[in-house]
């Protein structure tokens, strides 16, 4: 089969990580790949994703990134560098006028490779463009890339990204673990954490003991209905072992009646979630009402996406491969796909990257499963720390200037 | 002059911080070759403070750090490895007994050194001991070392702790600019930092911006009276320039009557200051209110006084320093001293390490002085980033096992 000849296109889209420039570059080496070898004319980067690209808001990626080292800063700077959007198409019916216009542009720049790096919701534009791309006669194929913090997307072994969050989760609980331990009264230190219906960033705060055995005291995820009185006794009982006592509870904690713990004064996003805070800080009133000792509580908010002076290596050499992967996978042909990391067996750690028809994955939702979370409902087994330990293996630091990192801006 | 001929001990107090052991390292390395010269016998350590001490609760250095490679792991360990405490001793007339106590347990360990590593309070326990032991004829050196993240002692140019927790400010803020600019849409995120009475920490924020020129938008630190009235106008001029706006506020800024911000709901502490919390809560509901965008805010919370994996090797390498010149003043006759830090003039930043008499420092602060803060009370001045820049330099990682940073736990 020869590959189709014309430009390309990528964007970014959702909430930022600090993988997913790790993998706009990924996506930019494999398209030099292609262009050295006569298949792609230039690489167009969307502004904004697909909002900006409707505005014509792109700029010649081939210019921008003309040396490897821009390339290697673009990895190490944290947030789409390209900007994102929180837009989601409606269906073809409903919203015609996008989807010609859509059309329109794609045809004007010559292109026929759609990159799209996002979450649930921008896979789902993935499948939509791919669809409607085919029943309107355009050859064009589109390749969906993941990446959100949350590991919430099915199929895929792991999501890029993910692993960089839970790295700074880890080493952030680790580093909270020493602070409170310095002082002999009793006290409570409740971490939140992000997380609305996936566990797996909560979790991942249990690799912060896997060396020493000096983890956090108690973990609760969204996955399993929360139990206030459960938890007082939880609380009490390890109050009884040592004075310092550290809770990591997921933002999205929920009582068995789906109500969410820190659903007071929620608000809607756009695409109808519901925004949640301050689980974290109900646990904090339930622990002073009803213990009465010292207690404390952490959001650690926009750094867990941001972080990407403590980004893990694993993370984002895989985010590098998964781009360069999805501009491999078109150029074979494949279109409506989103690109997976599969995980070999044996015992060292390696992924392969794969792809997988976004039929299956879009708007599913891959929460963690019942035999990672113990039968008290309290902490993860050791089955999860064995799945999540490899994820933050290693250490990508950035380059630093005057003592803070470099970024790349555009 | 003869040194005394005895035994040291040295304790932390206070809140910890990024590089409080690197102090105790140094005091280590300093007794170490103090004992090779066979002036100090051995080096204990009080668990928790003059707390620990009074119920003999001292463990022997030299034993538990008998190799280089171990101090080296103190050095890269956040908060108080020999554990901390919030008492701060009575005037002795007030409270005999405990000074009595401390008298009897100096001398059935022979100790002839004492190296208590604090804060304000801790200062002033420093003063008060040196004096008590001067009045019974008890021949000992008690020299205070410095540390605290809120740079808010006197006659020390600086204090040791504080670059690490600017780095991770300055660090955590230029990430927060790159999340927070990936929309289009007006939104204001405002991050609170610690610093009840001092705003160093919040100036520090404003290195985010040193090397491309993109910094936080708004500064307000304690040392201004917070008008709300000018907030809302400041807010909504940069709102018209783009539609990312960050605002950096200090967790002690108040009001022309002096009340803070965040003062609903604070409780007291043991030394009786205010528990402060929610001035970044406070401004948020301002913002929804007066602008009505899209408000966030982040407190940055434990992490900035605990982050050792970003801490400033500058940092680290003059609080190691300072430590051995404790134990260097000490051994030439001096009690009753702080340890300080005096800039060299120069165009290449130096310190050197000094030392003053307590009398002038405990309880005082040194907040940061009119001419670092801009006329609209708004940001700091370019004086102000002069100052702080050489602190945050260098990069002192962690060492890593299994992605996550390794720690000493005594």
């Amino acid at each position: 089969m020869l590959a189709l000849i014309g430009n390309a296109v990528v964007g970014q889209s959702g909430g930022p990580t600090a993988a997913i420039n790790a993998t706009l570059a990924g996506v930019i080496r494999g398209a030099i790949d292609a262009r050295d070898s006569g298949v792609i004319g230039t690489l167009y980067g969307m502004r904004n994703g697909i909002e900006g690209f409707l505005g014509e808001r792109i700029i010649d990626l081939f210019d921008a990134f003309d040396t490897e080292e821009k390339l290697k800063l673009l990895e190490r700077t944290p947030a789409a560098a390209l900007g994102s959007c929180r837009r989601r198409l409606k269906g073809h019916l409903e919203d015609a006028a996008t989807y010609s216009k859509i059309l329109e542009i794609l045809k004007k720049y010559n292109i026929r490779y759609f990159f799209y790096i996002g979450g649930n919701d921008s896979m789902d534009t993935v499948l939509k463009l791919s669809d409607y791309a085919k029943d309107n006669g355009y050859e064009i194929k589109v390749v969906g890339v993941p990446k959100t913090i949350d590991n919430d997307l099915p199929v895929t072994d792991h999501t890029p990204g993910f692993g960089s969050a839970a790295k700074f989760i880890a080493t952030t609980v680790k580093e909270i673990l020493r602070d409170v331990a310095v002082y002999t009264i009793p006290a409570v230190t409740i971490v939140e954490i992000m997380g609305r219906d996936a566990g797996w960033l909560t979790a991942s705060a249990a690799l912060a003991g896997q060396n020493d055995g000096i983890g956090p005291d108690l973990i609760y995820l969204p996955e399993r209905a929360f139990d206030v009185d459960a938890f007082i006794k939880d609380v009490k009982d390890r109050l009884s072992i040592h004075p310092a006592v550290l809770v990591c509870a997921s933002e999205g904690i929920r009582t068995a009646d789906g109500e969410y713990l820190g659903a007071k004064g929620g608000t809607l996003d756009a695409f109808g979630h519901k925004q949640l805070s301050g689980a974290g800080k109900v646990l904090e009133g339930i622990v002073k009402a009803e213990i009465g000792c010292k207690v404390r509580s952490i959001e650690l908010n926009l750094p867990q996406r941001c972080a990407s002076h403590i980004a893990s290596l694993t993370d984002l050499t895989e985010s590098d491969l998964v781009g360069r992967g999805a501009v491999a996978a078109a150029l074979s042909g494949k279109t409506g796909v989103m690109m997976t990391f599969i995980r070999e067996g044996g015992e060292e750690y390696s992924v392969s990257v794969g792809s997988a028809d976004i039929g299956g994955i879009a708007n599913g939702v891959k929460g963690v499963p019942a035999e990672y979370i113990n039968e008290s409902g309290n902490y993860v087994t050791d089955d999860c720390v064995e799945y999540l330990r490899p994820l933050i293996v290693g250490e990508a630091m950035p380059y630093f200037e005057n003592g803070v990192p470099k970024h790349i801006i555009l």
